[in-house]
């Protein structure tokens, strides 16, 4: 089968990935499951991928497919498997689980001693067919579209996971502020509207991802280039400050805000990555704010973003390319001219 | 009467603050209470203030009698006092509330909108008395000597607030590492093994602060001149790291050890102060760790506190100094010749 | 000034209460705050109270004038009141705090030890002016009219703060089951629908209330005495059973549900009153279900629900009775003739 | 292999469980385990098993052998098991989960849709050998002996579920009380000591039981009999009540005193059953606390036991049994005559 493989790492997008010739997956234990993918999201992290902006934090073994955002049709499974069966249409979430080790007992499947990443650390879905287990498959509810839904494999849990956390801290009449409406941001607004009364300040450069804000629910938005973030939330929140901000850029700029922006005992979610925290602890111990971060989320967590898209309460934009195209799609989010989300279909 | 007060920020610890002779304090408020004050802990945040460092933060008027860390017994009170009256000995919350604002209403004392803090934004205890108000006094358990008691009430919430918050993801098994066994450390070792069943790792640079905190309960102790703490942690650990690490210290040295040694879904509670993080987003989100910051704890957390205190779970050791020692005490802290806590008997 | 007064606990409906001629209260505390009254909702608690169903509970002195949620303008505030001042209007949370007790410190301001409860243990708001303090007075946001706003400040909040604590146990995709959809309930349901994403089922005997449901967001609606609640809740949530249940009503054929409907790990919370639960311990020990008291919702709880009111996400149904009308009032909800919520407009 | 097995439904003790000559289990499936049993504990639950009493809420099979507490060495295992080998000591957990349910999912593993009981709803370990599987056998830590520790697999998580829950709800200077210092009760208390700094009172009708608990930590004993249990809570706690209640007896006189003993806001935990809860609503809405129903404890749990059992914090007394003297545990534990935990050694 085709598949779009990292042989080494590199900045050049345009010459990221090449599409190889490999076997395809076999089942070889009792809870291995086969997915014929129908959709592959692309995400920012598979640009830090190819860059090697991820060595220093898990093992690689190059050449490796690329692709941790997979929805499709199951294809074969192990002769213990009972979830699904040949047919089911499933997404996948990326980390594949072993269901014993304590992480796992206690539902935090993200912190699993055992996992599989899917195009992280084996292989992911930029490709026919996808390995993968018991543990890691959803059943789709029917009426819902692997292509159209599979960003949310990452994408959408890793916003929600965020949200659901942020989301314990706000009370009708506080205020929550999202940092960046791109692909993770759109997705975040949404579930804060549909899961909590806060009202929302949506914040980005793009005048069409402020436009995009407010259709989606937020209650402000702000253009940070002709804007006061900060004195900007203050006022909206009587100086209050936001009770949780949910920051999906991660940049230096946006790390600065929070002794400014957050309310006292409140959370600035780290989500986007790529620049740094810079702050003296006494900022910390005056504003007692939180710099929070944010890894993926859970199995269960898609389960409920699953619920969430059966009810209509999230939407997400795609555009869709075929497998051959993979480096072109690299190269436009690098220039930031996705708008939505591309997906990959294989 | 006589009182300890800056008059202009400097570096010279040995002329920090003048003693001066001033009216005693008089009640005008219905709530208000005056107290005469018999033990006045000192903080190395008095030495903070001292040199200015809290002038980008709260607001300050010089000169002014510094002093957080009050007991003593009520002489005057407000005609609508009715929690305490002449004669009764009490502990002083730092924080003087109006109980009207939200964040009162709420239970979060220290988020009072209309607050005054003793010693940092209105007078403080280094003077014969002290006037504060009803929302602010705790009345002491008998037996309980409210000069040896003092420092709880700024040293001892702290403490107790941050080992509150991370007693909550601390279950049997769990590791906590406690950074700098001082002032703070040393009681914030006794909350924890009061209210946890967690294995404590201390680790501190002094070797009497190591011998202190295994009397206290520690259960590991480590020499970070000698030890590498990562790896110590991970062993201890088995790998996993300590679900909750409590940074007495805040140095630049202490807050880069997050990533390292906290457990995924962890966190890095900042509460001594004076260096800075520096860390990548990407950290925050591979690890799913948070930068906690704290602040004094509540008046309910030093009602509890003083639980603790009267069923000898917590010890204290302190040092009693003459008002005209006020100086000197500075001067031996900025030294690091101060063991225990120092306390001021005006 | 007129007051509607109990003078002796009858069950005779149509001659509950007299309107007396009595003073206007004065100011004598610095916080005290005297309202005139321009709505006060009629409460099924008042017709209990009328009966004498709350002697067991609480202390009592007739004659008491009754009258517990109001609203109105205020005309006279004691010397150190700065929360609000003469013609500024507002809702009355009907318990007067004392502010110094633990559990108004801890926020808890329904546990005060110190409190009077409007037309329950003292004089209530069926008169012309009502007497109360700083801490029970929220400003009302520019355009809120009091009379119409009135019963959120025990209907309201009673609901609120049921479905504030269900809503921590309600993930997208869980099942909540409102029981009784009335004037608290009809509340309540537009709180959950605001600030959960959860499915929403209505139980209620009356087919306007069942369509009123529908209107303000319940996905299914049942009928008791035509369908099985227990199976059509099991087939709604594939056998796992509801997630939360609000049970507005409190009689036995409702509290009996709980172990057929709740899901392990549950709540069913008990907001109506007059019926009992007899129920094995084993059915809560195989269920892990719980059977959850609520009271009153707190102070900023009200603050909470009228930021939800002021972005229009929970309307209220009234009808205006003069105060001479109360009696007939009365009798009405007796037999179920009140839709909504009465007002009286002294 | 010799197994004692329930035939029918008695209330004849004496005669309850017949020895029968069974077969040996073996591994079928990926993940089965076999472990000789070493201990094996009988619990109350067992009397009620044997008299029918969970014919209503679970399908069970007759002859099925009995035994839900059990630890041992493991003889076999299935091919894809990693977490234990032939020869490994282990105590195991009583359910046999799928780790695929959504409740294995979110760590809710007693919940778990596809769960096998061990000796409830399929063969337990009153037998030389017991068929599991790797989702539910732990590893023990070198030097704890399978025998001794066998009930923690029952006994010792439900107490330690409950306690869980119950610590939350406990600051220092809070008041729990335990009712019922028997074999869950004892261990309960244990664990509240070790987990919180909260007041203890226990409540026992047996001058041994609360002689016991005076060693194990408890603050306070009441004699049901002879002292007024519901004014000696309110003396002890200031009349505030108590914050949270354990209750290991679950009789129609234990259920009733929670409206005069707990706090506001507090928890009546249900874990021993037999009897009812006969309530009005209006005392739960007046109170606002709970009725906790409590299960068994997770497997997450009895590892966190297992922690508490290493480091010396719960200690157990046991007795021991053989196979053949079954039936005549049964009757000494019908009357009152088991000390501690009587164990089994097949």
């Amino acid at each position: 089968m085709h598949a779009a493989r990292l042989h080494e790492y590199t900045d050049d997008m345009a010459n990221g990935l090449s599409i190889d010739e490999v076997d395809e997956p076999q089942v070889s234990n009792s809870d291995d499951v086969v997915v014929e993918v129908e959709g592959a999201g692309w995400c920012q992290t598979d640009n830090h991928i190819i860059e090697g902006m991820w060595t220093d934090y898990v093992e690689q073994t190059l050449p490796m497919t690329l692709g941790h955002e997979n929805a499709g049709t199951v294809v074969a499974v192990g002769e213990e498997v009972t979830l699904v069966s040949e047919g089911d249409q499933v997404i996948c979430h990326p980390v594949q689980t072993c269901g014993t080790c304590r992480p796992c007992r206690q539902g935090e499947t993200m912190y699993c001693e055992n996992q599989s990443f899917n195009g992280l650390t084996t292989d992911g879905g930029f490709a026919d067919e996808l390995l993968t287990n018991e543990r890691s498959v959803i059943p789709l509810p029917d009426g819902v579209d692997p292509t159209t839904i599979a960003p949310h494999a990452d994408a959408g849990i890793t916003a929600y996971h965020a949200v659901k956390k942020a989301e314990d801290g706000l009370n009708p009449g506080d205020t929550a502020v999202v940092i960046g409406v791109g692909g993770l941001g759109h997705i975040g607004l949404q579930c804060l509207d549909a899961m909590s009364a806060a009202d929302i300040v949506a914040v980005d450069l793009k005048q069409s991802a402020r436009d995009l804000a407010s259709d989606l629910g937020a209650h402000y938005t702000l253009d940070p280039d002709s804007e006061d973030v900060a004195s900007e939330v203050e006022d909206i929140t009587d100086g209050v400050g936001a009770a949780q901000v949910l920051d999906f850029v991660g940049a230096d700029e946006t790390t600065r805000l929070a002794p400014d922006i957050c309310a006292a005992g409140g959370d600035h979610h780290i989500i986007g990555y790529g620049g740094h925290i810079h702050e003296p602890a006494q900022s910390l111990v005056n504003g007692e704010f939180a710099y929070q971060g944010n890894i993926v989320g859970r199995y269960t967590e898609l389960q409920e973003l699953v619920a969430l898209v059966e009810r209509d309460a999230v939407e997400l934009h795609t555009t869709q390319y075929g497998l051959d195209e993979i480096n072109t799609v690299a190269e436009k989010l690098e220039h930031r001219e996705i708008d939505g989300r591309a997906v990959i279909t294989p």
